[in-house]
């Protein structure tokens, strides 16, 4: 059991272990030593994580914990009981608990709530030499060592050197002569995504984190960087499919949670569906042609679809950063874009509406289904930007909440020109 | 111009000369030497290079497609005009260019295709001292040398090891001692998203890629890793709201390929729409209650809303490759999630309708709302399974459609249950 361990790669290990019941995988686990059983842990799903947890007594738990990488163990520590937290707290090595304590002091979803302080990092005015020796002993505690960093004694960041460069420098030589001093950092306070999209712009393996001094703090590294992708992708997705954010993923979620998380964006979704129910009563009348119900899914749909896909096309830019700057440029390509789609699809339903119901229906139809597409075409763009520039989440406008706000403007444009038609008509 | 494109680290040149027009930014471009141009390069967006290609000739092209890391260069190629590229080749040395034809060979969004030839690799039955002086031989041209393969001499993959554990290692200590023979390694053809998510599960910098008899060919680096995990999000983003995915990203897409497609989409859907007015047209009779077009909204939104959230767990689900051996659990999971929402959402539909419209319609809405959401949770989850089953992309079953499928059953069931109702009243 021991050398199974030991012998194979922590994350080949976690995996295997993850398809046991969480007492069984502890068992096996308990027969390596507190570093195995460290680096094996963060493999695990958070949600493994924590049945574990519970399991496993408070003395050994310590041990995890102090072996544990900064990062990964404030990423389990987050979601313990806060009481749980505090008992185990008070067995683990003072140095580390004050480490610990610092880092789950940062907001959630911050630059310091998922960087690392065990950086490697060397001081300026020693030989490429010392420079590697110094590093020798930090290596076996530090997350990667293939980025260094510079600083001064006030830990000011100055630059960084690659391990790559150290390696093929001549020993002999001065440190100084290899530091890149155009540094590219993040603020200990900035986003997560923020964080995650540097390093991807940049191919970076580590970002180094500052605080407002330009004092280092700490590290993200790229595996991190990935998971906050990840877990981003997720969330955006969710979103716009009207699900509130499942943090564990669709297995692990469960059932109730699951249900909560739909079940509430279902009722709002009825509240806005029954607005639509009292516009249609109050424009309904006597005299509305008995034609004009087969057509309203159409139109509905219409204007629905058009606004969930410019919706969808921005909420993505926002996410990757491609907007900046480029608000009103956007409105001008979707104003000439739903012009143009709403041309199209509305000559499309009018032929659906000449055939089925005859002149007087497809002239409707077709003014309901352009008005509707241009205008769903253009709020589905605007809405996301705007929610942003309320500092709100612009992934909140879902698909099936667009579709809900067309569907009253669609309502609203089908049965007006309708009575307009009939007032014409009867003048 | 030259200092300005030496200095800074090359990610921000291309940043910088990205605002730039074209013309200008190769202007400044041309003062740097060749290696300096194919460190930038790859750090302009795709849609960026492909505009330089038609300026820059021919000469100093294959200068810089010479220079720039083989599966950097190879994004390029498969995105400019395959004449173009014929011409290029011809100026690029020997060596280079059938590395190039073989990339170019491997399917699109393959491992093949993403990954570079440029890694560090080391025979076994070497020293340490031996094998850190074979890596500073070939440091300068290899795109990572923190992962170390190590081969035998039919390139068969035996092992890797770090440079982190090579530095740490007394010299004169034999390199076998060290190497890890359990490595995980993807196949030449597999997908590029399975890459990608390797690399993110194991948090590696690197992964190698054998072909068919583990002889090693390649690796993919975690930032192309990265890149891939960005494009596929981007794709199932874009697939969920009825867009067909735009590979440039939504600011660089010309007009007429933005609004083709989208239109697309919208034709297909609009379609769809008018089955549906084709089945209202035959379930409709002059029988028919005029309350019934009140709620038509709100049954088929509530369809549709179940149906998209399902599609959307399940599609994410599927993409982070969550479900395996999972169908029928997932399945009788969403049967009973489907039952207490639907209980739910006929409840709140109840109050609605019978406050609105009376008795007979608050019956009539809430069967219909029951056996829609019930009916849309379940087919929502299921459809994006049976797509991957037939090999299909499950992520074609996009909000938008869900809902156009769930609108035709929602007004089979809607009327089908009024007239229903009306023959039991009659008889």
């Amino acid at each position: 059991m021991r050398e199974f361990c030991e012998a194979l790669f922590p994350g080949v290990v976690a995996e295997m272990l993850e398809d046991l019941e969480p007492s069984q995988a502890w068992e096996v686990l308990q027969s390596a030593s507190a570093s195995d059983q460290a680096e094996i842990f963060p493999f695990f799903s958070i949600h493994f994580q924590v049945e574990l947890v519970d399991l496993i007594g408070r003395q050994p738990l310590s041990k995890i914990i102090e072996n544990m990488s900064p990062d990964d163990r404030v990423d389990l520590l987050e979601r313990m009981d806060p009481e749980h937290v505090e008992s185990i707290l008070r067995l683990v090595a003072q140095a580390e608990r004050s480490d610990i304590r610092k880092l789950l002091s940062y907001p959630e979803d911050s630059a310091g709530s998922i960087m690392t302080t065990e950086y490697a990092s060397l001081p300026v005015g020693i030989t490429v030499q010392e420079a590697l020796e110094q590093l020798r002993v930090q290596a076996p505690s530090r997350e990667t060592i293939y980025y260094i960093y510079i600083i001064d004694k006030g830990r000011h960041l100055l630059g960084f050197v690659t391990l790559r460069e150290l390696i093929l420098e001549k020993p002999t030589n001065q440190l100084d002569s290899i530091i890149q001093r155009d540094v590219i950092s993040v603020r200990v306070d900035d986003d997560q995504e923020l964080v995650a999209n540097e390093i991807a712009r940049y191919d970076f393996i580590a970002i180094p984190v500052v605080d407002n001094q330009n004092r280092l703090v700490g590290i993200v590294t790229h595996d991190d960087a990935a998971d906050v992708m990840q877990e981003e992708a997720t969330e955006d997705a969710h979103l716009a499919g009207a699900v509130q954010p499942l943090e564990d993923g669709y297995i692990a979620t469960p059932f109730f949670e699951l249900a909560w998380k739909r079940g509430g964006w279902l009722v709002v979704l009825l509240g806005a569906a029954s607005v639509t129910a009292q516009l249609l009563n109050y424009l309904e009348t006597e005299s509305t042609a008995t034609w004009m119900v087969l057509f309203l899914p159409m139109v509905l749909a219409s204007g629905g679809n058009a606004g969930s896909q410019s919706a969808t096309l921005v909420i993505r830019a926002l996410a990757l950063d491609e907007t900046k700057g480029k608000v009103s440029w956007i409105a001008w390509r979707e104003i000439r874009i739903g012009v143009l789609l709403g041309t199209v699809l509305a000559l499309l339903s009018f032929l659906v509406a000449h055939w089925m119901a005859g002149r007087e229906a497809s002239l409707i139809v077709t003014l309901t289904v352009f008005c509707v597409v241009a205008a769903g075409t253009l709020a589905g763009a605007m809405l996301p930007l705007a929610l942003k520039r309320l500092g709100m989440d612009p992934a909140f406008m879902s698909t099936p909440l667009i579709a809900a706000l067309s569907d009253m403007l669609g309502v609203f444009i089908y049965y007006g020109a309708a009575s307009l038609a009939m007032n014409m008509i009867s003048s």
